[in-house]
């Protein structure tokens, strides 16, 4: 197994001639300015083996959604994307696992328009860091902190399958192959948002993204909005994108999975990697055009009330208490 | 022994009002505008246990330290100290070594100006990675690729401490108390040479601060500098501050340490954090001036030269190849 130095790790895999920053990757520190009147959003993400990954992971994969869960932040505050440090601690330097790692990586990072400007690599169990910076002009960004009684609650694309995904390696539930397959897909490589976050400013009064389960991230809006919220859980739990799948599959009740568990997926499940947000009832035509031009579903889910909590409400209009609580990375 | 949640965790040690940045801890992105006519300089570093500090190490002095390291990038660069993000993964989340963490922090972050305006906390093998944001006019920061043949090396303050502080834990050497004390604080708790650096705008024509060895950061200079130099090896020994500080406490000669060792420990030792800068002889007196205006030594080791590579010339004019290895994360 051939082993790379750290100068040469640095050279052959992340250093790239530096396109929109002033200066790089290969001095003390990268430059960066945002451009006249624009504000820098900074947001730093860190993943950890067993942790928010399973070892066994494609590197590819692991490459893209370590910026992903990132850019999600961006979105999340209606930012466009422009640079991003990564720092990386390794337990061996490996062309065979580095390769595909930054290939998964910088394919995003293309795509999105993110320069990799700097760093830092050391030896150490598994630890993937990276800080993300994009531009939003001054006073546009969306923040956790603008709902309003009586604004709709949205939520962009799909909720509850990286759970699934996890449940099923974990070996507490068992799915048709082609079920896992599409709930893997959404774990190992989360599409990160931006483009409905740009499209929402000016239209979205708050957003967030959901990392850490839908209920829980509300929870920080109406926290900081100080606001409360009914939640419609049946359009919540419609959302699962594996649970609409399997019918094509195989009859629901023919698998292990219980309807309390989809649920819980779609309320709690965390590691979803969508916008949550709210906006006004006037802006509904917006918030549809904005879903059609970024071609992101959105599912109205909601709405946020001046009394403070947060209510569930199945399809039959009856009502309950949130009893799902948040992932939490110390409980 | 209590345990903590992470919001807890966050609310209760590291959320503090915004002052500079526009938003700061708290929502899914801070943001942060530099001044008109200003870059933001951006620097990354992670720090490992057992890699860049002891499990014994003082939490206090490692919250001085994580932050130390990244803000001497940004002196290295001669830009002023804005704000930093800080990536937390700890096995546990615990008040006992969380409060003197963020204290130790949080001071140096109080006495440089720099504000924490976000983050990310998980569980993890400890693992600390800071992201610094640093201001400088366009144009203006000191870079590792402006030396110039003729121009005079100096270094700041003093290398090869750390190091020993290193041996003596790891058992090889031995030394009196009062010199382990000396090297010790070098190596726990290194000054940010925050004010040099800013001193030297306009005054040193390159500059990099020293992290993995003298000679090996040099070369960094070198390579992008397309020069080479040659190096006064008694200047540079001359600096180890605990080397000095045993003729007042014991012989030399009387210790476990060699001179060969002592001459290593300056060249090639280490975690230093001091920077090596170059400056056309003209501006001699202004050097002297940044130095006083800083208050932080700086000593004059050597001379660029346009023949390229690396030569070492001791006090009898002996010169001889560079025989010394940079430190490598991956070797």
């Amino acid at each position: 197994m051939k082993t790379l130095g750290e100068f040469e790790l640095i050279e052959r895999y992340f250093k790239r001639p530096a396109r929109r920053a002033a200066l790089g990757v290969g001095d003390d520190c990268a430059l960066l300015a945002p451009a006249p009147g624009m504000q820098l959003a900074i947001s730093s993400d860190m993943l950890v083996e067993g942790r928010h990954f399973l070892a066994t992971v494609d590197p590819v994969l692991l490459g893209h959604k370590a910026l992903a869960v990132n850019l999600s932040d961006l979105a999340a505050c209606g930012a466009k994307p422009l640079a991003f440090t990564l720092a990386l601690a390794l337990p061996r330097a490996e062309a065979k696992w580095l390769e595909p790692f930054a290939h998964g990586l910088l394919a995003l990072a293309d795509a999105q328009g993110c320069e990799l400007i700097g760093g830092d690599t050391t030896q150490g169990p598994l630890n993937i860091c990276i800080t993300v910076f994009g531009e939003v002009p001054a006073g546009q960004a969306l923040l956790r902190s603008g709902a309003k009684a009586g604004d709709d609650l949205y939520l962009s694309g799909n909720v509850g399958d990286a759970r699934l995904a996890l449940e099923v390696f974990r070996g507490t539930v068992s799915v048709p192959s082609a079920v896992f397959q599409l709930a893997r897909a959404r774990m190992e490589q989360p599409t990160p948002r931006v483009a409905l976050g740009l499209a929402l400013r000016g239209i979205a009064s708050s957003a967030i993204d959901i990392s850490d389960g839908l209920l829980g991230d509300l929870g920080h809006i109406l926290k900081q909005s100080a606001v409360g919220a009914s939640v419609d859980t049946d359009a919540a739990v419609s959302r699962v994108a594996a649970r609409a799948a399997y019918a094509s599959v195989e009859p629901l009740a023919g698998t292990t999975v219980t309807p309390a568990q989809w649920l819980e997926w779609a309320l709690a499940g965390g590691d979803d990697y969508e916008l949550l947000f709210t906006a006004a009832p006037s802006q509904r035509a917006a918030v549809l055009a904005a879903s059609e031009a970024s071609q992101t579903a959105v599912t109205r889910i909601g709405r946020i009330e001046a009394e403070r909590g947060l209510r569930l409400v199945d399809g039959q209009g009856q009502t309950g208490p949130n009893s799902y609580t948040s992932f939490d990375h110390f409980a």
